[in-house]
């Protein structure tokens, strides 16, 4: 990887790169240098250059190196030196640590130099979130508002015009954000077979884009709840325009007091604000509110294996989040009458909506930085590349579930419709 | 449905229907009525006929009795009573019970009406198949041998031209047995996406069918396991009768054996025979085997919910078989670097497929007793009419999973070319 390892040499002897601008007017002293090896080591074998404060470098050389991580003080190297992986996003968010060249791409490789068992830090996180960021009735709303109360305006700087925040579908990987968001609206409905008239019972709408689209298009009528307060106006405003009012509800409401009987159920990027804890409460509500010919559709970001979220994501992106494994989502179901008919895995999807998120987000840093401070900003963005590569390297998944009724002969004979020419 | 509910009814007055046959000389007691009473209530409101040995007959009218039930001997009506799950497929298969009327729709009915909880002789029955039939290596072989080393020539009585014993894929309902087999094996290379010259290595290969044709029509290199003698023998006879050898090699032992470095992994209906106590031993082969842009397919009958086999079923017909949830199926790759791409649920499929086993099966009934006896050619049909009824009904499920090694992109980027004409 053209990474130097710093374990080889001695600890006095770690070479910095000639100091290449006028601010390395003196070289570190020992500890620092011990703080830099650990800090290299801990990265090991990552292709990138390490700069201090005083300009001495350290690291992959310039011309084999992805990215130069510029460290703005000394206790920003200490930090990265005690937790490697937990100090990163704080200290760039906060402006101390800079990363000159591809973020995507550095965050890339990081992750696919993971370890495949986490360290404590990520236990104790998991254990915190349970604690502090619950996804009781009231927990939630707190954790939701906390992402998705920012304002709409924020999320219109970035996202597509139907305010669609969950991964698209390209049909091929060429096709814009917009068009995208509109296949994947349409996979969905494909897929959930939906036919005009059925009740759909939609729970995390986000800004309603689905629920429109599958009354509109589709002919179905929605209930489709949602606690936060700023997604919900808008999607009702927006079901006003189109005159679907009487066709769409937009309840304001957590998905654990839905009721009713539906033809459908579905929910797009909810499931990962539910937590596992919570999965037998939705399973319930699946239970009680499908009705005997009933398909479900399940859609969220999960994982290979049975991990938090990266603890820095989870304290200050997604409070009180977590991707579950695929089997942990069919444990949804399988306490009850329900059986997965159909499972997509569609990380590369995922992986392509936020590069286009990122691509946005970066044309707006300047009025992001204006309304919301610097430090915010630099976080988004961080989150938003950090996700790019998380996506790219495995890290996370994004699982597609359909689901029916066991006992109903009512589901598609094969997949074949959902490819078909329309 | 039309079933006449003998609980309404106080214990003398259970009406028999007009004695139809002359061998109803002289009406039952009271003991045996009071057993009737408990037959019939065991399956509460399903339309049969009960007829006993002197002609007497209760349960549905004949108008609305989907099928007769005859019990040839008080014992039977006991060990009914006793047990209405566990005695059925004794009776049946020794002929002390017979179904005159439609046996499929009647297992059907049964399988529709059955509890959702098992009763504790299922748990019994699980557990005295952990121990007297353990899928050990030893243990495998035993259970293998009995039920696929019956003979090629009585498979071949009733399977398609290529001994194809798994769920077939119907493009339509209407294609013929021989079509939809070639179907399956193109439906599993495809979404292998195999790829000329690739090395695969297949475990539980049956007849050598699937690895026959990943070889003759996808170009692959194929090593598959199986440890029954009597199909491995069939199938190198078969490879080299087509000029496959050295593209094909089949290896008569057990999957745990397997080594060396592949691009595919595939296990067509062996999962049923693993037992999940050994699903991490099959996790482990898998990750040893599989190389880094490998991609491997899992085909199993499966269970909307964790639950053993009926046990007439494990006892008699599959020796330690066991069909996994599709979240137990995951976790045999969760441990490892290894994701699911893509689930399909085929359970009409294999419901049809069975049709066509049934139907052929009964063109060779007379065959098939002269060669086994009587008893074993009831079992064998009462064995193939319950499985359509149980895959009809939801009670089994057949489950497909694509998976890749976590790290790769080396990944299909839609599902939309398995669709695609050819």
């Amino acid at each position: 990887m053209g990474g130097l390892d710093p374990s080889a040499l001695p600890d006095r002897s770690l070479p910095a790169h000639p100091p290449a601008t006028a601010r390395a007017a003196s070289r570190v002293g020992g500890l620092e240098r011990r703080l830099v090896r650990r800090v290299l080591e801990a990265r090991g074998g990552l292709p990138f250059e390490l700069e201090l404060w005083n300009g001495e470098r350290f690291g992959a050389p310039p011309e084999s190196a992805v990215a130069r991580v510029v460290l703005r003080d000394r206790a920003t190297l200490l930090a990265l030196a005690v937790n490697p992986q937990g100090a990163f996003g704080d200290a760039y968010a906060r402006g101390r640590l800079d990363v000159q060249g591809d973020l995507v791409r550095l965050l890339e490789l990081a992750f696919r130099a993971r370890p495949r068992e986490v360290g404590p830090a990520w236990a104790v996180g998991r254990l915190a979130s349970r604690w502090l960021r619950p996804n009781t009735l009231r927990g939630s709303r707190a954790n939701i508002w906390r992402h998705y109360d920012l304002g709409n305006d924020f999320y219109r700087l970035w996202l597509d015009e139907n305010l669609v925040y969950t991964c698209a579908y390209f049909p091929t990987p060429e096709a814009s954000l917009e068009a995208a968001q509109i296949a994947k609206l349409e996979h969905v409905c494909r897929k959930l077979r939906l036919r005009p008239g059925e009740r759909v019972l939609e729970v995390g709408c986000g800004w309603g884009a689905l629920a429109i689209h599958m009354a509109l298009r589709w002919g179905a009528r929605v209930r489709a709840f949602n606690i936060s307060r700023e997604q919900v106006a808008w999607a009702r405003e927006r079901a006003k325009e189109l005159g679907l009012v009487g066709r769409v509800e937009f309840v304001e409401d957590d998905y654990r007091n839905a009721s009713g009987r539906y033809d459908a159920f579905v929910s797009v990027g909810m499931l990962e604000h539910v937590g596992p804890s919570h999965y037998p409460e939705l399973g319930h509500v699946i239970q009680r509110c499908l009705g005997p010919d009933g398909r479900g559709f399940l859609h969220s970001i999960g994982r290979d294996r049975a991990l938090p979220f990266h603890p820095w994501i989870e304290r200050n992106v997604f409070p009180g989040a977590y991707a579950p494994t695929l089997s942990e989502m069919l444990q949804i179901l399988e306490p009850h009458d329900l059986v997965a008919l159909d499972a997509e895995n569609l990380r590369l999807h995922y992986a392509r909506t936020l590069e286009h998120w990122l691509a946005r987000f970066e044309r707006h840093t300047e009025e992001v930085t204006r309304r919301f401070g610097e430090e915010f900003a630099r976080m988004w963005r961080l989150y938003l590349a950090g996700s790019v590569a998380a996506f790219r390297t495995g890290s996370l998944q994004l699982f597609q579930v359909l689901f029916a009724r066991t006992a109903t002969n009512e589901i598609p004979w094969t997949r074949a419709d959902l490819y078909a020419e329309r």
